[in-house]
């Protein structure tokens, strides 16, 4: 009989107190988190520069608290008090403490003082690549970078040994729950193979239609927020719980209560910020339909980032640069920004945005060269880890990387290594979830294709069905699935697997 | 001896140690209260609507965990350990430690459910009072504001109690430390006697000079901003380390690395915004001119609101609407809204900005009568705190009140007891720190005034000498001194008294 049951007398009901008090619990832990969230957004948004110090001390107070209160050894206790009776649980509470586990056992892992020195370093790292990165400045980013990497090794190899999993597996798991470097490499694998054939095969064909018009004007900033605006509310956005702002790079980021997205535009190109504005506000709905009923509990949140993303890719690339999306947005593009020209048609809007090349920037990437910028990243990030590739050497193997994969080799850091912010800000085993997403995306599009036509909603600016269908099968559950594939299968019939994605590269550039 | 001693083993350092281990503890407390305040701003400042839910539920998670921080019977034994040795503390680290036990004992005196429920009645009270005050709708507010004003009496009770005060000085007491309705009372009495006839003899003699040239025009929003920042960098302001934004009530907020202060334009007048801006940047430089080697520490927080408040008057109404100033500005005035007129003259200027009424809104009262606003306030929540004014019966026995010290009877309740967000958030005993900081402000510019030619150097857009003297005087010192009349005492040889305000409003106004 645990403490917990002692202390109000009925021993028979203790397991299920003990879950109703760790529901209170991490709703506290939660609710520090969006605090955390808060204070995220507002140092990419609007904080002066000379708050970044500040700031740092903040975000580390408010980790190490998470991190204390998830590591009291009562919070402990209660764990193994509740899974004595987790038959007595409902569906949605069993996940629910299911969840809690995984989190405990993800973060006793690591010792306290290794939070906060992760988080501290981590932001100056990130605070100094701002400046870094413009001046193509390796020499001065690298020792940020190595105190960011010898932190993220120290955890992974903590993280590994509680988990039983190998360190970059404790990595990967931390950006979605249960994806192993195992499942990962053969369906990167399998693009890896499969892709630099196909971009030789792509390009050709694009030279042979030769170069599309080019979208020219000048954009005002009001106009492509008015229309970014515009569309987010197309899609559903609900703008008496969300914002749209401006930021370095874009993001989906603030509360299920109150999602902010961002973007950041240019004067003589509108396309990137408005895609930029599709992909984050598909981010975005995934947070703003999450279960109400499981808000501050983990079983209410969303699942990991390969969820995360498959959910913006499938509204800026399946849906939104569909034929469908740009015949609905050619007029609205005219009533913007006042053009009219043969540019501006439907098929000439496709030829832009669906534009590949041997890109150096994976930002600016097309949908058939993305996997081999992930596939670089997931290379060089797992020698660093394992030591095989020190810091200092980044910068070169990164330029052959590139020539071997894309063809191409950067003529400067900014293009090159120093191009994403996620290393320099200590986000090691993300990358892959970029390109799994996409994977993601396209098996769970074709099935919600099965159940409505997508399309032609679509063509009438009418989201509705797929995002019905999303919220139904994902947003919906918060993370009453197991992990990624359990969702996938119930979602889809199958688990995760690459032949969906490789279908579409195949219909939409093949030729 | 005692545990604390006991756990590194040297007894002989052991209040030394102790007092050591009290500054990481107010450390990781002020870092947690500097979240806060940033979430603060967010709400005023840019939340949707929809946020307000869950950021009640932030910030009270935020306010509950500071309570719990601070009541940790642990830091109790600290203190009590460290003050077995206070005088081997040099004069900072005592006054820090005299600042950490006056917060434990206002803090500890009040149960943690008691702060969570006062968090989120006030906020959840805000939020509709914004709704409710330009409806004039009391009828819908007075719920909200009978649950404030119920946790409010019970707060004050308890803290009474524990600090060994009367209800009401206990509210006093946590906006400006020392602070009594005994040290208040004659000052008030003195302004409540003085004023009323001042105010026949001052609209006296403005009618016989007849009407000022009103200061029409468009003023564009873009324009007015420009203008506010460009003399906000004229006062000092450092904006590396803060921001100006808009907001429903103009306010100081941030933390000291990261000053943000906000206003609310007007198309059509933009002095409302423009002084908003000069007063809140002066509460903006107290903060920024802290002292950094006590940044976090209780000691190097800035005093209560009484002598906050007499910073943002020696800017805003000593310095700003001066002859001098107003020279200065006069020619701004021109090239940032492109007028030129009689109007725009420096003497027609002072007419305009030194008006006199028998105004029904405090935040656009005179110096003049704005004490008369202050008394109505101060003696209405004495009654209120007491249970001797039902909140049902607020409004007539204001508009009485109002009749009696202003001679005007407001027409709706948003121009009556509805236009202050104080009460509606649950800030009693807040009010007073407004007149009181104005006869502090008149009485430190005297003081200022004589060691330096201010006036020559204002009217070249120089506050140099003005800022040094308060950066010295009061911004440094933090809360070095015991109390405001400490600080006073030092700084101008006197305790608070009302004889430098009542001189400054007969020169300026008496005529």
């Amino acid at each position: 009989m645990s403490a917990i049951g002692r202390l109000d007398g009925q021993t028979m009901n203790a397991p299920i107190d003990a879950y109703t008090q760790l529901e209170r619990r991490f709703r506290r832990l939660a609710l520090v988190g969006q605090a955390a969230a808060v204070l995220h957004w507002d140092r990419a948004t609007v904080m002066p520069p000379g708050g970044a110090a500040a700031r740092s001390e903040q975000s580390a107070e408010l980790a190490l608290l998470r991190h204390e209160m998830i590591g009291d050894p009562a919070l402990a206790e209660l764990l193994d008090t509740a899974e004595t009776a987790a038959a007595d649980l409902d569906l949605w509470q069993a996940a629910n403490l299911r969840e809690m586990r995984r989190r405990w056992r993800r973060e006793t892992a690591v010792p306290a003082d290794l939070v906060a020195a992760s988080v501290k370093a981590n932001q100056a790292s990130e605070m100094h690549w701002r400046q870094a990165r413009p001046a193509n400045d390796f020499a001065g980013q690298r020792p940020y970078l190595e105190r960011v990497l010898a932190l993220v090794r120290e955890a992974a190899q903590a993280r590994a040994e509680a988990l039983g999993l190998a360190p970059y597996d404790a990595l990967l798991d931390g950006y979605e729950a249960g994806l192993t470097g195992a499942a990962a490499e053969p369906i990167l694998a399998e693009l890896a193979a499969f892709l630099p054939p196909f971009l030789d095969r792509v390009l050709a064909r694009q030279a042979e239609l030769g170069p599309a018009l080019p979208l020219t004007g000048s954009f005002p900033r009001a106009a492509q927020k008015r229309l970014g605006e515009q569309l987010m509310r197309t899609l559903g956005f609900d703008f008496e719980h969300g914002r749209l702002d401006e930021s370095h790079h874009p993001f989906s980021g603030g509360v299920p209560d109150d999602v902010r997205i961002t973007t950041r535009y240019e004067d003589d190109d509108f396309s990137s910020a408005l895609l930029a504005v599709l992909h984050e506000t598909g981010h975005a709905l995934y947070a703003m339909h999450l279960p109400p009923a499981w808000r501050y509990q983990p079983v209410g949140e969303a699942m990991g980032m390969l969820v995360h993303e498959s959910q913006s890719l499938i509204v800026e690339m399946r849906a939104c640069r569909s034929d469908a999306f740009l015949a609905y947005l050619a007029p609205l593009l005219r009533d913007a920004f006042g053009v009219d020209s043969p540019a501006w048609a439907p098929e000439n809007l496709a030829r832009n945005f669906r534009r590949v090349s041997r890109d150096l920037i994976r930002v600016d990437a097309s949908e058939v060269t993305y996997p081999l910028h992930v596939i670089l990243r997931y290379r060089l990030e797992q020698a660093m880890l394992a030591g095989e590739l020190a810091v200092g050497d980044l910068p070169g193997t990164w330029d052959d990387g590139m020539q071997a994969l894309l063809g191409v080799r950067p003529p400067d850091l900014r293009r090159g290594c120093m191009q994403d912010i996620h290393w320099f800000s200590g986000a090691f085993g993300y990358f892959p979830t970029y390109t799994l997403g996409a994977v993601a995306a396209a098996q769970l599009f074709e099935a919600a294709s099965r159940d409505a036509d997508l399309e032609s909603a679509v063509a009438e600016g009418d989201f509705r069905p797929l995002t019905r269908w999303l919220g139904e099968q994902v947003h919906g559950r918060g993370r009453l699935h197991e992990n990624y594939d359990a969702l996938l299968l119930e979602a889809t019939g199958q688990p995760l697997h690459a032949a969906p994605f490789l279908a579409h590269l195949e219909r939409r550039y093949g030729g």
